[in-house]
């Protein structure tokens, strides 16, 4: 291949550096996005993937090969010879006048793709292709772009990357159906020589590497076998849950406020085109939502006292779906959503939940009614990040694990609390979630590679 | 939780920078690993986790508290408030004079990490305290320095991070057995309405992106059936798949190179006491086996040539264990090792396998026998990365398809080839074997966080 070969992303570089020079010859190899002419002068939109701009080429009937570039298709793939053209007034701020190409792979007729608007649903259909598209284009540049944020913000903050299994003896959190994984539908243990199922979090897995290594991180799939056909559950998705070791429940929120914040930044810092695009075209306002809450101080608030707003809400004539409020309830979004939209107006955390509707290894509070819970409420979404401290009194959480009869098969867990143990919390976020929240897409299906969920797996 | 606690990792840079001083109080939180005491003058090795070193409390008869000081048990959890001491000439450049603590979690007398050394095979069994012992925190800091570094190369390469399906229709190169995914035992393909297996590489899924993003990668979690207990097999581990489109073999091997000898470095760079650490106590002559693969130039040679130097071998009374070399083998190990060993005495890439031994979707070369593959081999293992070109013609690969009888539910991974496809490539690499590869810990169950295997998954 030619090693001279320049790429969109260089040229945009270049060109926002103010080098980029008029009649420089270039090589470039990437496929043909449209391809129109009026016959004296033509015009292919131009993406080999390494920017989310197209580059135009323009081709000019003067050109011996005027004809075979007028037919160059839709969808194939190319290697153009050209010179830069710088146009300041244009629309593009340069072009690339073509001289020569050479078809690398053409593009046969029944290509599903057309210039036409699609619809998600379609592209669902053809998830090999769409990421041609510009707006899947777009999403998983996002995704990457947030996936690398995740990693640099522990990595620079010193914490420990830990892989976690994904296929396990126990369920985690008791937090739904699992899958299981078997080789013989006759014998399913026989493999293990026990019950093996997909993970639903990392989470009692890397707890004994924040009691070593003090601050580290999960980032990998996690599986939920619920039936659920909605716009925000998938089968399999992926998850980041911090562990701190000697960090109580602020020293907690202090780090999501952190986190959330470095990773908008990263992703606006960028991704800035890509960004624009989903403001302009998927979700309006996306932006200044997205500023707002990373100009936002992000405020603390007693689930006690959101329940106090919302039953003064009610009293006050406000309606919910679910209007009947009272302490001890599970929060829905509208509710969560009316605290942080409509009264706070900004991030919130929630704290210190009722211990029945929390998980079984969260801090019990002294008044012994509320545990050391946070959830992070944003608006328009409601719950973006769950955290907490975690019981480290080893008798508490003995009794808790008894009581719910998950003690087996976890003693391992419990030990870590007899062997230096101490105040450690930490929290999940489900990645594609976050990517939703953070493009404006509102389907899940539609920010994953290619989704799983039930009934599909043509992929 | 006190703000102003200091880490053993910023007591070391502070060290190493010449900008700690002699007499400064410090707070830390963190764990005793070893409390020995002479009736005048105790010592506790403390490691806050932040630093693979351990940090030397000394306390002394003088202090009201010595005797407390002199019980604090062996893998508690304390809070030391200390003075720090520079000691330029002793085995540690600095130590902390103790001065009070606080217990904030006591470790039990029936804890299974004594002071003594203790064998491989013991730890695995309590896998959630093996990571405190030198050997595994030294492995899981090099492990997690190792992941960041492969996202970083990639990320500053310009590669896109894609997020392959670990739960899969098809098994991509029906590299053994795999594991079913379902919920009900009776009705397996009830959940996806298809058989579900757990993904044994994510390759195919990603090569649709490589045509439109150029570069990129998968870096997650697969796995294998495989009813093997050796020292080199697990059910679970993770892959690196990098896949790039206008790029042929030679520049796969280019990148193969420029990335094994990036992260190399990067780790020699941020864990050189760990490394010293494994070269003294897990591999002798480490250190010196991995920078020499730094400062090769990874030679390249047809499998041709390679089968002609151990046929010389052979003749020239060189004995292997398989002995009958012929055109047309799979090399094993012993064979791989001889030539890097023996004959190149360096990493080199043996090119252009017979075809009928490598994966379909490898590009045919002309001769029409041999496969556009590139293996990487290295002294001490043999295989380290397996690459290849894909072959990129529609007829030739739809006729290869329907011969493994693999086209069914691949129809979209051969459309590729009629939508713009072009010339591409890609590698990949176990990370876990690639682990230990650079850490010279010999069997796999001893790089990964909580190993799956045959019978075994009592985490």
């Amino acid at each position: 291949m030619s090693k001279n070969v320049l790429t969109n992303r260089k040229l945009f570089l270049l060109n926002d550096d103010k080098k980029l020079e008029d009649g420089s010859k270039v090589v470039l190899t990437g496929w043909v996005r449209t391809n129109r002419n009026s016959g004296s002068i033509g015009f292919i939109e131009f993406n080999d993937g390494t920017h989310f701009k197209n580059v135009q080429l323009v081709y000019e009937s003067s050109n011996k090969n005027y004809e075979e570039m007028a037919h160059i298709k839709y969808g194939s793939a190319i290697e153009v010879n050209g010179t830069t053209k710088l146009t300041p007034d244009g629309k593009q701020p340069f072009e690339i006048t073509l001289e020569e190409f050479k078809l690398l792979g053409d593009c046969t007729d029944d290509y599903p793709l057309q210039k036409k608007r699609h619809s998600f649903e379609f592209l669902r259909d053809i998830a090999h292709l769409r990421p041609r598209t510009n707006t899947f284009n777009a999403v998983f540049r996002v995704r990457n772009a947030l996936a690398y944020a995740i990693h640099k913000y522990f990595q620079e903050h010193g914490f420990m990357y830990i892989h976690t299994p994904l296929i396990t003896g126990n369920d985690a959190e008791g937090a739904g159906q699992t899958f299981k994984v078997i080789t013989d539908l006759k014998h399913p243990n026989d493999f293990f020589k026990a019950n093996a199922s997909l993970t639903v979090s990392g989470q009692l897995h890397v707890e004994p590497f924040a009691l070593t290594f003090r601050d580290v991180y999960t980032f990998g799939p996690t599986f939920r076998a619920e039936n659920s056909n909605t716009v925000r559950h998938a089968s399999e998705f992926w998850m980041i849950e911090p562990e701190m070791a000697f960090a109580d429940l602020n020293d907690n929120m202090d780090v999501i406020e952190s986190f959330i914040k470095y990773i908008i930044k990263y992703v606006l810092e960028n991704c800035p085109d890509e960004m624009k695009f989903f403001d302009s075209f998927i979700e309006k306002g996306l932006l200044e939502k997205i500023n707002h809450v990373l100009n936002s101080e992000f405020k603390r608030l007693p689930y006690t006292e959101g329940i106090k707003i919302l039953e003064e809400a009610v009293k006050n004539g406000h309606k919910f779906e679910n209007n009947d409020i009272f302490w001890g309830m599970d929060l829905q979004s509208e509710h969560e959503r009316y605290i942080t939209e409509q009264v706070i107006k900004g991030p919130v955390f929630l704290t210190d939940y009722p211990k029945d509707i929390k998980a079984f290894y969260m801090k019990l509070n002294s008044d012994g009614k509320t545990v050391a819970a946070c959830d992070l409420l944003v608006p328009t979404v409601g719950e973006l990040v769950g955290g907490s401290q975690r019981e480290e009194n080893y008798d508490i959480l003995k009794a808790k694990m008894e009581e719910l009869g998950n003690d087996k098969g976890l003693e391992w867990y419990l030990e870590l609390r007899k062997f230096g143990g101490c105040v450690h919390s930490g929290f999940g976020l489900g990645f594609d979630r976050l990517l939703m929240y953070i493009t404006g897409i509102s389907n899940i299906r539609d920010v994953q590679p290619y989704p799983r969920t039930p009934g599909s797996l043509r992929f």
